[in-house]
């Protein structure tokens, strides 16, 4: 997690202030419903709640861990300045550190999980209005890097559309999947501290609670959480990709947005580089790799151990906080993208109809021409147009051979982009709902 | 995928003959539904279904390919061996080769899905089943390997059951992600073959029409099924962890079924290897490394390229032989776990009662003695233990100031078992449904 | 590994018969070297070498490891069964299963580097080749995809074989990596086999003896034996993203060889398909994942666990056969490449001079004109080539403005490709070690 | 990189000040070479160095940077504030970017490559005083984790040390790997810049002059150093691995230093958490995984695409800082690490000479008794100390059957440590030059 490549929502989420604030609320709503149990004093528990507007001064906290080594007890500490030593006494009380560190992390995930389904949800909005911008542009379908048959670009944003609107399913599966909280104390059994309060805390910050948990929230949440983070990311890239394509300078069907004042724009009119995709392309790469060490701390000992606590301390911040950037990044790049329908026509027609020489193979052998045959008479013409740069139709409507078999109209027919087209609507339709 | 850890079924499913069978019926659905539309003659269509009962032959397949270099070609030319070469004429039309092999991908990673779902209900039977043998033995918790708190194994195993509870979950989710077909055409504009013909062999494949294709199905589908993956065998070896561990020399809690049989097991008794969860646990890491690769091959280029292809031929049988061989073994391990009660009451006692010091520095503090002197009392019993070998409890029974406080019953009550295990019932009843 | 990306040698490597092969050899040079000590009788190691032409029959060991559980007791059973059992019972006295295992595995190891030191020499040869042979091939260089300042194609094979020297470099250095040997008994302490026997057999299998190994040879080798492999993989698909740009249809300034006589190749002479280099971005993806697998492997616990086995069962074969076929697959696509300089000049006349626009800048700038007029001098003219289709130099020779800063024969000079070769030489001389 | 895993002076490496710092003595070095050569005048080039000792104003650069959208210029800009625009007028001249910032990161990559060099150095020392310290504590070896035959911790030690060793030498190859530089100009040509300027920047900053760069330095030198630091963090974690395992509860053979003060220590001693090496084992999972984009960076796009820049941006810093903070805490680790002789006599104890049944087996066979016998006299002795807690010696001393086989003293003999110990100075001699 770097300045650059940050936003202050999802940055504020990873504060630590907003960590505290969290623990805060943990341990005031579990003394709530101690006092609710009868398990502590009701005063003790509403003395509590006379921090609720304090915002924790973290030097002093940080100063304190400084002494006791120990991030939780500093806080308490901390906490029993505002509250008061004797009136704070049984706050914490049967619980461990991990029941409040962990359900920490899951409401910042969550928290994180929210944005980042934000995220996708504008990022839709700006890939389906361009899509229907863009639903009869035509442009050239490429296998391989080569040009094959015709499309649109309105299918090419159709189809990021649909892509993202599974990442958005997936994130929102992912949410669930770590909107769980734990207050099962020492090995997670209860002995100290009863469910109840575990219902009560993770109620109270839109949690569930952890059906078994070992102290700790089982490891395999986050795994699956951050897997999901990766696989957005690498659709991240996918687009991401395709726009480098397209602004490259033999290609340049889109361009991502260069504002007039720009310097050098106009100099060297050319050189504008698609540098946001390719920044994109690197993020993605970053926010994949953590799918890895996520997945390593699955396998803790016993009940627990701590290595997956260093791992988090850098992927939950730096995973989320990338990838909000890259999906916001990544909007504004939809949303400004500089298309040129012209140059999608003159690219399609380098090779002056040859992307059409299939059609044309199969209209002539369907009118009664063998395989062998059709196939000659394909290649002749289409020799003639990569070697001696003539135009495909021009040619086919010249060789006597071909008009035995097809009319001329027939021959017009082949090169007909709305043979391609056709079924744009139907593909909307699926993708949207309405073509 | 080597032999060695493989199942038969799984394998199957990878086999060119399943492969073949699978292209065969994509394109006889396919006449079907084109002779439906009327694009190709009733007949045509029919003929192709005279090869229904045909087994493939392999070798005659490679053969062709040799010499066409591509294999969908070469399994139609077979086909056309089969069914006449006239007749077989309109087999493929409008076709590519990614609507077949796509689709047939899918149909294999489905099926799968399928075997690693009834893996996943095995292994979960497995755990249930030894959840409640062991609902009430008692060892003690650890946490970072060190003596903790109480709890059972009963507890360990509902963990485990809870966590594959949710691979399961997952593993459906996946089967979802990539139980889609396409038969669009080239670039997937649906120009050279109606929607109806996919539709039609999605519907008798068991699959659902992929709503934007281009070509290709679009791989973060595929990403996201191998990542999932990556997370259950993470918990694969979460769970091979903790055996392991319970194995260990000085631990000996349990231990793999090891037959009477096998040699060298009664000369060394103590030379028992948990050789199966640590294999399962190298398998983990295999299957675990291939969710890079998978997301690596989201970001093709334009319409498609073909780099993916590699990658999947290898990790598409390598990830899921592996793990269905793994969970398999692991259900197997489960199943026959020679699990040691004695020896958890044994090692749990190793500090003769030091694992209950937290709960009697709690009931002196709530008893009225000041948390600093609470501390010293419970630290100059402790040290006895530790530095003499003593016996917590027996010492506490014998220390005056400590007897000030509380009661001898009350003592004994601080290493009452019961404690502990009281809220086992509630948290099975949360993992299983019932107490 | 799969058939369809394999080459028989390096396939060889990995064969059971190699294996029992170098076992035998382990065993027999071991057997020797007791002899030679004292510790077996003479007749008995001479004995062993009674099976030196002896095929071992692999079938019927897997017959014997499938009753006794124990590959290495099944050999040595059917090693028995050559020698006579008798004879045969000094064989592996005082040895580890992985004394055998962890040296035969580096033994393959070894000889699999061996394989891909010549792949990467061949591979070297044809870069090399081709870049004297395209030395001043004149083609535009691009940033981020953009067109920028000319290069040659000289250059760009002269880079590729840089980076692949210096991975021929790394490559010597992982085959030292993991060209050890150990014979040193249960937890390696040499209590049960006296180090001259690893030194021999060391010295006979042209290995190093391992300084310190724990009944296993230490795996952080064999992480950077892996790693290794993943570097070079991620060379070979910078390589080959090179071409799959080349030869895209807009680019097209190379084409991976296309024979004649393949099938539709002048019936769409546009749609030839880099499916080589497309194949080969895949494979990389593969061999690189492996390096995960690979150092998770390094951290046994205490002397040795056997997780590491069914990892290296894979990546051992997989890792070695892919990269090997990668790069031979990689040197024929080098050596046929179709270069076309002819397209290489018109893509970088695509905007008609516009390229040179930064250097006309510096020019008026160095002649005294003020940045900010020179910058409006050059920009006005190259809007009429971006927005008009005029050409740069033609603009520039008729702008007043600019003719009385540059004289017409330094306008000329600014538009000579000479500029930006002339330091091709040098490079040439740095990378090959003359011009 | 967060501070709680990071110590300052690979912090430092990594500010904006130490960026800019070595952007100006580049910029000044290659001044001083262009006048030399006589392209810029020498005032000019004089005139840079009077920036000599500026401490460059961050936030004013960045203030330019908001402006400017372009680093390097900022910088630039800022210079010319402290040299005078006019006399700054030459600076950078020919150059790009890329030959600052590639420069710039491998000069700090080399930075950081030396801290490491010194870290592992330290962490040597500490391990070679603890082998030589512990050269004879015997301990039981393990394999699976079970007891097999004993060694000693120093060998332990000493395996350690070999590792790191190894390390040592790949962390200096990877050294060199980034130690270069470039000063091409754009797409790497020299045709704006002499060769001379680079030789002699790289001349002045330690760096080797890049043979071929392409106005970036090519990037599988980078993969070629995060892997290292990859392989050197999964030597950490195998090393914690090992320290987690000694102090587990059941085990506690060693324990990492506890000061006196620490609270808790003596109310609960044996609540002493191996969390140092757990920490450890986590942050090896970090570097690690930073590999693989690393790897994904070198396939740029022809010259260059600025997709490396953001991963850089961040595993730069990320994996240096991490990698150094985790030797220096693993230093500490060895060098206070608590060990525990008894404990490991104890433990090897814990099965009353069982772990000597595989030499007792030996020797009667190779007193004459046949196989099958010796093992039965072996089992039956060995039933007894299983079953009945008998000790394995004394049983043997008692049998009849044993005992007409071996004499009382060599049975004794057999559980002599000295046979398990003979070779430790051989082991020493090999890895540390001396006995």
């Amino acid at each position: 997690m770097i300045p650059r490549y940050s936003r202050p929502d999802m940055v504020a989420i990873w504060s630590p202030e907003t960590k505290f604030r969290i623990w805060y609320e943990i341990e005031a709503h579990a003394c709530d419903a101690m006092a609710d149990l009868g398990v502590i004093p009701k005063e003790n528990a509403e003395a509590v709640w006379k921090a609720k507007d304090v915002e924790f001064d973290v030097d002093r906290i940080n100063e304190i861990e400084a002494v006791t080594k120990h991030d939780v007890i500093a806080f308490l500490t901390h906490l029993a300045e505002h509250v008061g030593s004797d009136e704070a006494r049984f706050v914490h009380q049967g619980m461990t550190s991990s029941d409040v560190l962990d359900t920490c992390f899951n409401v910042q995930l969550t928290r994180a999980a929210d944005l980042l389904i934000a995220d996708l949800e504008r990022l839709l909005a700006a890939l389906k209005k361009r899509a229907y911008e863009h639903k009869d542009t035509v442009r050239i379908g490429r296998s391989h890097g080569i040009h094959a048959e015709p499309t649109t670009m309105g299918l090419t944003f159709a189809r990021f559309y649909a892509e993202m609107d599974r990442n958005l399913s997936r994130m929102r599966d992912a949410r669930a999947e770590i909107a769980t909280g734990a207050i099962s104390g020492a090995v997670g059994t209860f002995a100290n501290i009863d469910p109840a309060v575990e219902e009560h805390v993770c109620d109270k910050l839109g949690l569930v609670p952890e059906p078994i948990s070992t102290q700790v929230i089982p490891r395999d949440r986050h795994a699956a959480f951050f897997a999901t983070l990766g696989v957005i990311a690498s659709s991240v890239e996918n687009i991401a990709t395709e726009i480098r394509h397209m602004q490259r300078t033999e290609v340049l069907e889109a361009e991502e947005f260069f504002s007039k004042g720009q310097k050098g724009s106009s100099a060297m009119p050319h050189k504008r580089n698609p540098v946001l995709t390719e920044n994109l392309t690197g993020l993605a790469r970053l926010v994949r790799s953590m799918a890895i060490p996520a997945m390593e701390n699955v396998a803790l000992w016993h009940e627990r151990d701590i290595s997956h606590s260093s791992v988090e301390r850098n992927i939950g911040p730096d995973a989320t906080v990338t990838l909000d950037f890259a999906l916001a990044r990544l909007t504004g790049v939809i949303e400004n993208l500089v298309v040129y329908p012209d140059n999608m026509l003159a690219n399609m027609h380098k090779f002056r109809g040859l992307v059409m020489s299939q059609r044309v193979l199969l209209a002539l052998t369907q009118a009664g021409v063998s395989r062998e045959d059709s196939y000659k008479l394909v290649q002749r013409n289409a020799m003639k147009v990569w070697e001696e740069g003539k135009d495909f139709k021009e040619e086919l409507l010249k060789d006597e051979d071909v008009l035995k078999a097809l009319t001329p109209a027939q021959i017009e027919e082949k090169f007909d982009l709305g043979y391609h087209t056709k079924h744009v609507g139907t593909i909307f339709a699926r993708v949207f709902g309405e073509e």
